[in-house]
């Protein structure tokens, strides 16, 4: 499979809320596609730049910083900006696969559907900004956020556990995130992978190694 | 004039290209309204907001973070975000006069006309994550950039004129400053003031306050 790859590479992301399996799939995905002599590179947000480590950082830091939720948009989307420009498009006009945990799309779900901001201001960013580079494959995991907290919450320490963080957490806020990532996938069928994660996890990630690399055939290269 | 003022306070930003002299106006402006009873704010991006000092740091951090020009627009603008919403909104809503060192205008002139990131772009960010604040009074300070450079001339250090560093400034860029913030004049009329800054400091100062003065006195309160 590593000869007669186009020039451009796939752009495959793996999207679903929290505790949903993304980690775990991107772990299999990434051991198949490298045993079949695939020239991978696997990624995530803030990507390894430096300046989207920095505003990671800055979005993160407890030390009272108050973002509002627009310039919290900025901040990402800047992060995206450097991501896409100095590694991702790279990798792709190198022809590699690039496998991205989270992209546009968790935007689109969580700031989008999940906080209420417009779904056209996040298209116009990406859009003016970012290249208007859409995933060629999308493998959505998704599962009642129900299920996926559960699963997240084996994470979160004792301390905050008794705190009671865990059922502060807003349900609807993540029902409603799901919705933007289901959204997505019915205005992108040709693109997207709904994948029921609600299954064991070995169950997942077959599947997801299945149809990811049909699809991979079927696009031309 | 400390009474019958609205609860709405007034917004007058001081533009204009490097060296034009807005220090000095603002400066002059501060003591002559402060003189009148008006209770008044004096600010600049990024308006002392613990956000916006950290983007601030980012943006001229010299080791080696490479922003984008977009990534860069947006961080600007996430600065500014914070700094309304924390510091010019706050003030203007309890009827305090806000003048301010630069604001969206700078972007407009410096990004826009000189970089060549769509005005549209610039003014869709201001207009759905800025509250589209605009200032009541626009005070621009009109003067050809090689005059306003010399005077910031005096600024570089020795080390930096012996590099060259200010022969080579980009003169063109400059000259599309200045033709982006006349432009903003021209389509604004009714609420800028362009100044003649190429005359004495003096004279300068005392103009800028006679005409925001007489446009205070028109608006209505
Ligand atoms: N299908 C599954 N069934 C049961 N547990 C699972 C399944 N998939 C993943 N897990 C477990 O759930 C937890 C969360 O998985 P993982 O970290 O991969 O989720 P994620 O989608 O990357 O979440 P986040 O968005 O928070 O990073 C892990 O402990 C993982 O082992
Ligand atoms: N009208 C003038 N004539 C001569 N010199 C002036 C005049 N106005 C200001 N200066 C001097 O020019 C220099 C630059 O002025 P100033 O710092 O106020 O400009 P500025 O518009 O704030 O520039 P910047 O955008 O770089 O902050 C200062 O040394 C100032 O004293
Ligand atoms: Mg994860
Ligand atoms: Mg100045």
């Amino acid at each position: 499979m590593a000869d007669g790859r186009a020039a451009r590479g796939r752009f495959i992301v793996v999207e679903g809320g929290d505790g949903s399996g993304k980690g775990g799939v991107i772990e299999a995905l990434s051991a198949r596609l490298t045993a079949a002599d695939h020239d991978l590179l696997v990624t995530r947000e803030p990507g390894g730049t430096d300046e989207g480590l920095k505003l990671r950082e800055l979005l993160l830091s407890a030390e009272g910083a108050v973002w509002d939720q627009g310039a919290e948009l900025l901040l990402m989307t800047a992060a995206r900006i450097q991501h896409v420009k100095r590694v991702i498009a790279p990798a792709l006009a190198a022809g590699r696969i690039v496998l991205c945990d989270r992209f546009v799309g968790s935007t689109l779900a969580y700031q989008g559907a999940g906080r209420g901001i417009s779904e056209s201001l996040i298209r116009g960013l990406h859009r003016d900004l970012v290249d208007d580079l859409w995933p060629d494959i999308t493998v959505l995991l998704d599962v009642d956020p129900r299920v996926g907290l559960a699963r997240s919450r084996a994470r979160l320490s004792d301390a905050e556990l008794d705190e009671g963080r865990f059922e502060d957490l807003d349900i609807g806020f993540h029902d409603r995130v799901r919705g933007g990532f289901l959204d997505q996938a019915q205005h992108d069928v040709e693109r997207t992978l709904v994948i029921d994660a609600a299954r064991p996890a070995d169950q997942v990630r077959a599947d997801a190694i299945t149809q990811v690399l049909a699809r991979l055939d079927l696009l031309p290269s």
